[in-house]
């Protein structure tokens, strides 16, 4: 018998899903992208798509009840959901979610949840469509589905980036890894002090406001999504960070088949990230390229758009797509070339 | 704070969805029944509808491990999701998994678990697209989704049966819940005996294979839907028997807004279920109203169909619709009529 942490996640995925084909028409696109990509139209040259993706979201792994209430964690889930479906350069339309609750929980804990899960929806346009409610043994257990659409022509997957193309990034990276470390810490203080109300030092998260929301308010970057189409720029791959950035970029690495060079001080980091790594005395570049859940779009553009794609705001040009045989470097601050290495959150690894 | 038990299931889920309405021209249908029906065509005259369902699976409530056979648990997963697919007249083509897995669990594990998945995908022409794998603190978590499609015209409704249509089950009724009723009783021996493997008696269930497999290996009547449409029956409302005959009617009733006479004794039994619930000193027709986990299909057709139904191979009339004022009842053999109840499975339920 095999660990499962010996293959981690995508080695795991990988085994799973080997020699899988697809047999009905309606299967455009199966296992290995942010969505799968479905065609259900009677009209074959129809060029409007289906995209569909899920996510399991489980206590104690992907979610502490200790400091994520209930409003924020259903927020979460739907939108991190939405951003697989913005991450193919699609819209989402539709929500299903299952929700599986111990004992301890009560409805009107499940009122918090759906509050949140009904807010996201209402923010990106989203209409909850069906679900599943029912009991678990012990913690919450959240699995959320989400449907989209795109035009077949303006899908971006992660196979369509060539030795060249500009590699971008909305917005900036590290804060949500930054928040998480503010959060637990203040949990360990917190239960090292035994927990009697009244005389617990209550967190001071002032100054650090901008973590704490990335890590449990994360939005999904329509918005850049947006941007982009009225520049009529089109990624030529593209996915949203969730695990980190370096695990991230080499998906797309290995996906379109080819290398890359990363410039660390190109790494857009805000200065609340830059603070708090170095009160935890964190390289801040390692959180950006490590730190997961900032569900910031990572993308890839053709060299020519390079003065374009300066004009939009909050992206940043971060280095380039290089031929395979060049391998997946980053260069530091100093000029130093390493390799990229995937140190990102992965819950099947130890 | 108010236990979730004081609401039940379908209770809560109307608390939870109350007030949705649906915004984008995608949705068509959400909450309430079978599955969610979208419309993803650009051609509005388009009549090809989008189907999406979803079931969470948790251990230790809808599955036992020490009886369940990891590939069994996964064919079951799979085809328990496609039936909802077929109860609303349509027909599955996409399937996403998304697995939680504990530390004692191993690759080969999910191997088992995954091989059928893969067969009932195979068995019942549906591509698995995509899907998540993560850690799970506790037990093991499944959640499926199934995409499939239907002609607009087509799709079976809750909400379409009239009063006097006829109401129609296929297969038979109470076998899986049969077969529940033995392996817990093997399980209670196995335990009582302290689970010396070389001296502890094996269960025999020499003619009760039937049970065991409708258990354990149950199956989504595509039959009976191509059937149907072969005969040229459409029915006006449909759903799957997952929950119990009685509460399903009473959900037929409820969104048809009938009532309905059921006959006992048309009810259909298998020999070897009627041998069990006798052992076991159950009424048989108790396990057949009450019993989940049939998965078979309930319907309801014209009066007018009544001849061409009955020509219809394992499909069975059972009793009619009726006005709303009529109530929902229930007629025994002895002819007395009793107010039909629903003491379905109800995991939200103490």
């Amino acid at each position: 018998m095999t660990d499962i942490s010996t293959l981690g996640e995508f080695g795991l995925i990988d085994r799973l899903t080997e020699g899988l084909t697809l047999h009905n028409e309606s299967s455009l696109y199966g296992v290995g992208d942010d969505c799968a990509v479905l065609r259900y139209s009677t009209d074959s040259g129809d060029t409007r798509r289906v995209l569909v993706t899920t996510d399991m979201l489980m206590e104690g792994i992907h979610f502490d009840l200790t400091y994520t209430p209930l409003k924020h964690l259903g927020y979460k889930a739907a939108v991190v959901n939405f951003s697989d479906v913005y991450a193919m350069n699609g819209t989402p339309r539709q929500l299903l979610v299952s929700v599986a609750v111990g004992r301890r929980f009560k409805i009107e804990h499940l009122d918090e949840l759906y509050s949140g899960l009904r807010l996201a929806c209402e923010r990106y346009g989203v209409d909850l469509v069906g679900g599943d409610t029912t009991t678990s043994l012990t913690g919450l257990a959240l699995s959320l589905t989400c449907v989209g659409e795109a035009d077949a022509d303006a899908i971006a997957y992660r196979s369509g980036a060539h030795a060249t193309d500009l590699i971008c990034v909305s917005g900036n990276l590290g804060a949500a890894y930054m928040g998480l470390q503010l959060m637990e810490r203040e949990r360990r203080i917190f239960e090292s002090q035994q927990a009697v109300p009244e005389t617990a030092a209550q967190p001071d998260f002032a100054g650090r406001e901008y973590l704490i929301e990335r890590l449990l308010k994360p939005e999904a970057r329509r918005d850049i999504i947006g941007r982009l189409r009225e520049a009529g720029l089109r990624p030529t791959a593209m996915m949203d960070i969730s695990d980190g950035l370096s695990s991230e970029v080499m998906h797309l690495c290995k996906q379109s088949h080819t290398g890359c060079r990363l410039y660390e001080e190109r790494i857009p980091v805000d200065y609340q990230t830059a603070v708090a790594a170095e009160e935890f005395n964190f390289n801040v570049y390692t959180a950006a390229l490590n730190g997961g859940e900032d569900y910031e779009l990572l993308f890839t553009l053709p060299l020519a758009c390079n003065s374009r794609i300066e004009q939009v705001e909050d992206v940043k040009v971060i280095g380039y797509m290089t031929p395979p045989e060049e391998g997946q470097k980053l260069v530091t601050r100093d000029g130093t070339e390493f390799d990229l290495k995937a140190q990102g959150w992965n819950p099947l690894r130890e």
